[in-house]
C-alpha cells in the first residue's frame, strides 16, 4: 500500500474532508475506522462507531478476543445491549476485528486508541501500552488521518508522549500531514451503550479543521453533544477533573462516616437529609472505591504534578482515606463478631458481592479483595457468593451458586457490593439460613441498621449507628 | 410571672399543644416566638415568623440593634425583600425588640437561639455566645417552651451543652418540662428572604411531639418542607456536612487551579466542560474563602472528632488550602507586576472587591483582607473600591466611590469579590484609567485572560492561563 516514495496513497484522507462529508461517508459506508483495544471502551465504541455506517476494525492483541468479535460475539456480557449490535454489524460486514493493525491502519480515517492505562504496584502510572500502540499507530500511519486517544492519561501526555512518537515512526508531522485529539471516554461500565449516545464528548486537537472532523465524527456517530475543549491536554484534565471530584467527594463521605459512627450519627440519614439542599450532591461510603478509574486516575495527575513540582496533595490524601476503607471493614467484621462472642480465627464469614460495582462483572482493583485476603490471614472461612461470578474461582475460592449456599451456617455476612439481589434479601430469612447468632457488616448501606437487629443480627456498617434503638 | 412555687404561669404551654393548633394560633397572634441574636439569621427570622402571624420578639445585647428593630428599620441593607417586612410588622405590633429577655422569655412558646458561633483566632470555636443564652434562657424559661437552636455547632453540642444549660438553670427536665430542638439555619447570605421560603429545614429534637411542633411551626410559618431528622446531633451533622461539602470541593477546584496555572490549562474551561456530565456539580477556584460560615465550620466537627480521637484530616487540609489563596493572590500579583518592570514596593495597587461574596456588605474573614494586609507590608499603595462599602473606613482604608477613582493611575488592579458591577467593566475603557502599562489579577473569573491580554494588561488570574495566544 506504500508508494515507491513509502507514502501510504488512499481513496481519501480523513484531513481532506469537510465536516458535511462525514456524515454522507458514514451513511455510504465509506468511512474508516480503526479502534485499537477492544476491551471495556474499545469493544463497545467499536460496535456503536459500526452501528452508524462505519467500516470499523478493531485491532487487539489478544486472538480469544479477536475470534470471539469476528464470530459476532461480545465479550462484555454485563453490558446490556451491546451483543445484538456487534452480532448485526459483524453479520453486514461493518464490524470486524484483527490482530494485524498494519493490514488496517494505513487506510483508516479515523483511528481510535482504547488501551488500558493502569498504574503499577507503586501507584505510578503505566502508559506501557498506550505508547506500544503509538509506535504500532506511527509505522503505519496515513498521511491525512486523524488519531484520537480515548485512552485517560495526564495532561500533556497526548501532546508529549503519543504526539512525538507519531511523528518519529511516521516522519510526518502532527498537526500538518495527520491530526492528533483527545476524546476521553466518559462511560460507566454496565451502562455504557446508554452513556455513549447520552453523555456529551469533551474533545481538543491538535488544530482546529481535524478538531471540526472529529467532533462531527462523534456527533454523526454517536448523537451526543461535543464539547471543544483549546487543546488535547485540556480534554484530559477534563476527564480527569471529573472522576477525582467523585473520589475526593467519596472520600469525605467515608471521612464523616468514620466519625459520625462515633458519634452514633447515621451518615446515610445525614447524606440524605443534605440532598435537599440546592447545592448539594449525595455521596454515599463504603467499603472502598475499586475500577479501572477513580482508584488510578489520581495518579495520573499526581504524576503530571511532580513534574512541575507540585504535588495536589488533597486528591493524594482522598486516595489514602479510600484505600483504607477496606481495612475499616475488616475492624468492623471483628468488633461485630466480637459482639457475639466471635474470634474472626475459625468464623464462617460469607462475602456477598465481589465486583468493584453493582451489576457489573469487573473485580478489577475491588477493594473487596483486601478484606477478603485479611480475613483469611486471620484464619477465618470465608465463603463467597456474586450473582455476577457464580461458578468461577475468584480470587482463590469458587463462587457459590446462590445467597443460600454461601451463607448456610455463617457466623457473620458481609455485603461487598450492593447488588440490587441483595437489598432483596429478607434479612429474618437470612436469620434462619446463618448460625444461630451471626453479625452483618454492611458495607454498602444495603441494610436498615435497625431492621437487622430486629432479625437478630449484630450489626455493623460503614457510617451506620452499631446499636440503633 | 414566677409563682410562689417558683413556676412560671403562662396561658397555654407549647408541649401542650396539637400541632393542629399551631397554626390557629398563628393566625389568631396567639402563638409567642423569642428570638435570641438580631444578626444576619436572626432578624430575618423574626420579620418572617411575625410576617406569618406569631407575636414574635427579638432579643439582643446591643441597643442600637433593638432601638433599630422597634423603628421598624433593617439593619441589614443587602438582605433584598427584608426591610419592608420589618417596617409593616413593627408598626402592626407583631415585632418588637428588647434588652431584656426576662420580660418575654417565660412566656414564649417558642425561644429560637441565632447568636453567632465564631471560631477564635486559634481556630477553636467560641461557644461562649450560645452558652451565655442558654444561661438566660434556662433562668427563664417556661415550662412548656420549647428551645430551637439555629446556631452552627458541633453534632452533639445542644444535647451536651447547651441542654444541661438550660436543664441546671431552669430546674426541668429537657423532653419533659420543655422541648429541645436543633433546626439549623440554611440561608446564603445576600438571598436570605428567598431562601427562607423555598430551602427544606433539617429538624431533629429530643422528642417526638415536641419535634413535630417545630415542625408545624417552620412548615406553617415559613411555608417550606421539614426534613425530621432522628436527634439534634444529626440536624446538626447535616448543617456541617454541607457546608463542608462546599468547602472541600471549593478547596478541591483550587488545588486544580494551582496545578494547571503550571501545566497552561484554563481551570474555568475545564471545569464548565466537565459540568456537562450528569453526576459532577461546578465549584470554582478563587481568591479565598471567606464568611461567617465555611471559614469556621471545619473547626467545629475537628473540635468534636478531637474528642473522640478521630481528626477528619481530609476537611482539615481542604481548609488548610483555601486559607493558602491569599497568598496565591499575593505571589499572581508580584508576577503581574514583575511582567511590567514593577516591583510590589511602591506600585499602586487597586483592589476591586473587600466583601467576601457579592452583592453582600460583610466582610467576615473575607480573604482580602489578608491580601491587602500583605501587599501593604511589602509597601504597595493600596486603594480600594467595593460598591457595599462607599465612604467606609474598612480595614484602615477609605473605600473610594468609584471603580475609576480606585482605579486611576494604578499599577495593577486586584479583582476581589466578584460584584455583578466589575463584570461589567470595559477592559479597554479600564486600559485607559489606569498607568500606562498595568496588569490585572483577578481573584474571581471576572475577566477572560484572552480579552485582558487584548486590552493591553498584563494578566493573571487563579486558574488561570498567565499568556493566553
Amino acid at each position: 500500500m506504500k508508494t515507491s516514495q513509502g507514502e501510504i496513497k488512499r481513496g481519501h484522507s480523513a484531513l481532506s474532508l469537510s465536516t458535511g462529508e462525514i456524515g454522507d461517508l458514514l451513511r455510504k459506508h465509506e468511512l474508516r475506522v480503526s479502534i485499537l483495544g477492544l476491551g471495556r471502551i474499545g469493544l463497545p465504541t467499536a460496535a456503536v462507531f459500526a452501528e452508524a455506517g462505519a467500516r470499523v476494525t478493531g485491532i487487539d492483541v489478544d486472538a480469544r478476543v479477536v475470534n470471539q468479535t469476528n464470530a459476532g460475539e461480545s465479550r462484555l456480557t454485563d453490558e446490556p445491549g451491546l451483543a445484538p449490535v456487534i452480532k448485526r454489524n459483524v453479520k453486514e460486514g461493518r464490524l470486524s476485528a484483527t490482530l494485524k493493525p498494519e493490514t488496517v491502519l494505513p487506510d483508516s480515517d479515523f483511528i481510535i486508541i482504547c488501551v488500558p492505562t493502569p498504574v503499577d504496584q507503586t501507584k505510578s502510572p503505566d502508559y506501557t501500552a498506550i505508547k506500544a500502540v503509538a509506535h504500532t499507530v506511527g509505522k503505519s500511519l496515513g498521511r491525512g488521518s486523524i488519531v484520537i486517544v480515548e485512552s485517560t492519561v495526564g495532561p500533556g501526555v497526548v501532546e508529549n508522549t503519543v504526539g512525538p512518537i507519531l511523528e518519529s515512526e511516521s516522519g510526518m508531522k502532527v498537526g500538518v500531514d495527520f491530526g492528533l485529539a483527545s476524546c476521553p471516554e466518559r462511560s460507566d461500565p454496565g451502562t455504557i451503550m446508554k452513556n455513549m449516545h447520552s453523555v456529551p464528548r469533551i474533545m481538543g486537537c491538535s488544530d482546529a479543521h481535524a478538531g471540526d472532523l472529529v467532533a462531527t465524527l462523534y456527533r454523526e456517530g454517536l448523537g451526543v453533544e461535543v464539547v471543544k475543549v483549546s487543546s488535547p491536554k485540556t480534554a484530559n484534565a477534563v476527564k480527569l477533573t471529573e472522576n477525582l471530584f467523585r473520589d475526593v467527594n467519596i472520600a469525605l463521605a467515608n471521612e464523616f462516616a468514620l466519625l459520625y459512627e462515633k458519634f452514633g450519627i447515621d451518615t446515610v440519614e445525614v447524606i440524605n437529609a443534605c440532598a435537599t439542599k440546592y447545592n448539594f450532591v449525595p455521596h454515599y461510603p463504603g467499603a472502598g472505591v475499586g475500577g479501572p478509574c477513580l482508584p488510578s486516575n489520581s495518579y495520573y495527575l499526581i504524576m503530571e504534578g511532580l513534574k512541575v513540582g507540585n504535588i495536589p496533595y488533597l486528591i493524594r490524601l482522598a486516595r489514602e482515606v479510600n484505600d483504607r476503607m477496606p481495612d475499616h471493614m475488616v475492624e468492623l467484621t471483628s468488633e461485630a463478631l466480637n459482639e457475639i462472642g466471635k474470634t474472626v480465627s475459625g468464623a464462617r464469614i460469607a462475602v456477598l458481592g465481589i465486583a468493584y460495582k453493582p451489576e457489573v462483572k469487573d473485580i478489577q482493583l475491588t477493594p473487596i479483595e483486601h478484606i477478603i485476603d485479611r480475613l483469611r490471614e486471620m484464619h477465618a472461612i470465608v465463603e463467597v457468593y456474586d450473582p455476577m461470578f457464580v461458578g468461577d474461582k475468584v480470587m482463590g475460592l469458587v463462587v457459590h451458586k446462590s445467597v443460600e449456599d454461601a451463607v448456610r451456617g455463617a457466623n457473620c455476612v458481609i455485603i461487598g457490593t450492593a447488588h440490587s439481589e441483595f437489598k432483596k434479601i429478607d434479612l429474618s430469612s437470612l436469620a434462619k439460613m446463618t448460625a444461630d447468632r451471626a453479625a452483618i457488616v454492611d458495607g454498602r448501606g444495603v441494610f436498615e441498621p435497625a431492621d437487622a437487629k430486629r432479625a437478630g443480627f449484630a450489626f455493623r456498617g460503614v457510617g451506620r449507628v452499631a446499636s440503633p434503638d
